[in-house]
């Protein structure tokens, strides 16, 4: 399927192209609010103002759709929260982080959760290649978050029990079982303190916070 | 609909209980297994072995089946996590409830994540009603292990600066965020990594850890 797909893709017109975009991210949408299993291709194509023909042009299924909008949310995901992720190098800009996410949630997530969290929990047991697609957007949501934490650790601030790996780990699950609460209690409370939490930990630990005599 | 829901229910003789039970029971595997919105009601009906006059004499429609279910399934997850959950009180019956909740993850959660959860997700958008019970479940949930975290505290094992109840949101976050990883990874390595480097975070701040020089 992947590699039908990548070819089918470089020989798009721009034209195309954007077409393309645009059956995405109204399915992305759509998913988002009604959930993926609930979404028909009929509304897909509605919103999208695309024809059958144009949609089966560009996705032979409604799992091939799938695993574009698995695609499309996980970069969307990762996306929204730079500049702050990539930047993540000492406390102060781990704050910043979860200041993001916070915002973010506090936009988005009140109803909808994570968009890729909630594909991830609709879609896992469904079929094999989706789960595959959402465990890399997952794995590469981890991989940026460890690259931060592994600068704090560099630069010194971080103490040298902590496994850039394991925190990061430690961190995505609490985002994901934050906004899963933030859906339920239409509140980020739970996520907040769990963030406010984690952070209180590594500092508590940071070889700096040790020096100032703490 | 509560009222009305216990009123019918007090009525009920042993077998018409025992039947009761059975639909919750079958709807909750159901949606376990294959989601909430997409089990029938006539799915439901066959599992069970009703008929369909005997379900909609118990459930008026599917959300009042759909709020029993909550109810079901949140019990359900914190009745397996006992006595574990509900003994402790020290760094060592943590991990004993840690170890719990990692066996019973990797025996159910694999595949189909926090029954609890899942069903959080897939529904708090969809009904007031359900959302809220959804939040009471999660609330029970957290208040039980903020119990246990306070219990902790009082015998001294817990750093004076550690709020039990932050703490407690910050564990069901990871349980959380750790089960839907499960569910996408077909393993319990990121549950496993989050429960232990809270627990550490704990162990390392923990006074009697101090007081042995670490």
């Amino acid at each position: 399927m992947k590699d039908a797909a990548a070819g089918k893709r470089s020989q798009l017109t721009s034209k195309g192209r954007a077409m393309r975009e645009r059956i995405i991210q109204a399915a992305a949408d759509l998913m988002f609010q009604g959930g993926a299993q609930q979404t028909s291709l009929d509304e897909v194509k509605a919103d999208a103002g695309a024809s059958k023909s144009q949609l089966y042009h560009y996705f032979a299924d409604k799992d091939e759709l799938l695993k574009s909008v698995i695609e499309f949310q996980g970069r969307r995901v990762i996306d929204a929260e730079q500049p702050e992720l990539g930047e993540i190098h000492s406390i102060v800009t781990l704050k910043r982080w979860r200041n993001k996410i916070v915002r973010l949630a506090d936009a988005f997530g009140r109803i909808g959760g994570c968009p890729i969290g909630s594909l991830a929990n609709e879609l896992s047991a469904h079929d094999e290649i989706l789960r595959e697609a959402l465990g890399l957007q997952l794995d590469e949501w981890a991989r940026q978050i460890e690259h931060g934490l592994a600068k704090i650790k560099s630069n010194g601030n971080l103490s040298r029990d902590i496994d850039p790996r394991k925190l990061s780990l430690t961190f995505l699950t609490a985002i994901q079982g934050g906004l899963l609460l933030a859906k339920v209690s239409r509140s980020t409370h739970a996520l907040e303190a769990a963030l406010d939490q984690l952070i209180e930990f590594v500092e508590v630990q940071s070889p700096g916070q040790r020096q100032i005599g703490r």
